[in-house]
């Protein structure tokens, strides 16, 4: 028989496998608390100091991997820092710095590493968030590694693991922009038909993501989420994420009339023959917070800041749509796994 | 004119150019003060955490350029460890936490990423530093990027560029055995009749070298130490780093007779044909750390921390050394730059 290679397990699998190896190991700190256990299979990892959390999350991405060919150093730099502060963004913290370690090509041109560099400090200023540390190093392919920084209040913190029965299931913004992008991007772009305008707003959502960090902070203060995670693998598979890693037996149905997806995916989904639904659903990318609202509390959160109610949490077990036609249907979130799967997939989990 | 690329500055240059660019930006922070900003060249960040600093440093190693086909799998993962537990030491800061993202093969065995894993915990364990969190991605090659967080008192922090005219030079330990063992196992090592035990102590300093964590924070809890790095470039490269980063004009001054090299380097230097000075003054990878000790203070401090003596700060602006028959020379500092360079560096400066 021959010797299994990683490909074989895939990232979910040898995700399990390190974690299985470090909560066997005892450490002898006053920084690690039961949160810290649990935020090990989190968007970021938690720190007890105190009254507070410090919140830290690594991402790492590679050119070839990670960066359609169509997106510039520019956008690359301003990727490694907003898919960081995502994670941070999640756990309702707030960032404090990010160190940035890059390998990088001996013949990239000069002009393309001061953009990749301008990319991510232009990032690290929109989100306040200091450049504090990295390494550099010589690489055959461009590789991005960052780890950002945060801190919250320690009763202000967003689980993904806490949704409770009767939750209301919401979503910070549209989905599937980026899948529309994206869409435009690889399916031969010469032949869509669509207005500049049109166009500039899908491969902006596509190539320079934002993170709603700003919303994600009113929502921590709130005290009203018990849930979150950021939609980067899409809702779907964003939602099997909350489902599973509960400690109780919850379910969460979605319906399809209220699910914000603007007029543009509609019109791309059209011309390059693929299905809306799936690309809201399953592509990802979007880089908005999916979360849970306590029961009762929604309509007073949503006075304030700018949220889509897209379903409930119940205690099914199981992960339900409701299309427009009242059918439903049982769905099985699609893991997006690089080892042996065909889409990349980012953790945060070790 | 063809337009320029990385090689063609060097990786100082580009890491002076980041820094330029970080500097001209202000952000709002209260995690940030001088020392911070002061700490951008230093071995590790500082963020100002009340009575403490938050410390964190970032290095990424590449397969390629960083493991000779001599090291495991096992000795790769303590590796990662390994270099960003130094960059703590060095900054006297008690390691709490790493971060580690992986980039693997898909057709890596699954056998040595279980030895990859190994190698990690096993480090994370001896240091006492949980590994909190990662990414894990396909990559061509191995690439293993590591963020350690640590905090140390603010008055009890060891900085790089603080070293005082009439300081003591000195060491942690013996330099050039990790040079001795990379000779032994580059040049032939068949033809090479040294010992097992010998062998074994040569190749352990080589490819799984140890961070004095311990003795680190013992000196940092002292409060003599007034500057400190740690010697991966190469005792001479890094003097230069004490001397280039002090706003002070000083200089540093070393004796050949004082230096701490073992008889191993003068064997294998003598069987390789290589300048045991040479190999202990330039090589690196030793993992020790350098240290500046206050007037007066060294005799005292070395009764309860075993160090050693090896030179002088004084204010002759230059790096000097007296050989053992009295003549002295000037040297310069040799850099180990990649891109351009000849051998691998590491920097934790942005």
């Amino acid at each position: 028989m021959p010797c299994k290679i990683l490909s074989d397990l895939g990232e979910k699998r040898l995700i399990q496998r390190i974690l299985k190896k470090t909560k066997n190991i005892q450490y002898s700190s006053s920084f690690l608390n039961n949160k810290s256990l649990e935020s090990l299979s989190d968007d970021a990892a938690l720190l007890d100091f105190g009254e507070n959390y410090l919140v830290a999350t690594a991402d790492m991405l590679f050119e070839s991997k990670h960066f359609p060919k169509e997106m510039n150093p520019y956008q690359m730099g301003k990727k490694i820092v907003t898919v960081n502060v995502s994670d941070l963004a999640a756990m309702g913290a707030k960032p404090i710095g990010i160190l940035i370690s890059l390998g990088l090509p001996r013949d990239m041109k000069l002009k393309d590493f001061d953009s990749l560099i301008d990319g991510i400090l232009n990032a690290c200023f929109k989100y306040n968030t200091p450049l504090i540390g990295g390494d550099t190093n010589e690489s055959d392919e461009i590789t991005l590694s960052g780890t950002c920084l945060g801190v919250v209040e320690k009763d202000k913190v967003m689980m993904k693991n806490s949704a409770d029965f009767e939750d209301v299931v919401a979503v910070t913004g549209s989905i599937g922009l980026a899948a529309a992008g994206f869409q435009y991007l690889f399916k031969n772009s010469d032949k869509i038909k669509i207005s500049e305008e049109f166009k500039k707003k899908i491969i902006k959502h596509a190539l320079e993501p934002e993170v709603p960090l700003k919303k994600a902070m009113e929502l921590s203060k709130s005290g009203q989420v018990n849930s979150a995670t950021d939609i980067t693998d899409g809702l779907i598979s964003e939602i099997g994420e909350l489902v599973s890693s509960s400690s109780k037996n919850i379910g969460i149905t979605i319906y399809q009339d209220k699910l914000p997806i603007p007029s543009e995916v509609f019109d791309i989904a059209q011309i390059v023959k693929e299905d809306p639904l799936n690309m809201a659903l399953c592509y990802g990318e979007d880089f908005e917070l999916l979360i849970t609202v306590k029961k009762g509390k929604f309509e007073g959160l949503s006075e304030n800041i700018s949220l889509k109610e897209i379903g409930k949490v119940n205690s099914s077990g199981k992960i339900e749509i409701v299309y427009k036609d009242g059918k439903t249907n049982v769905i099985t979130p699609r893991g997006y796994e690089h080892m042996g799967g065909a889409h990349e997939k980012r953790s945060n989990a070790i």
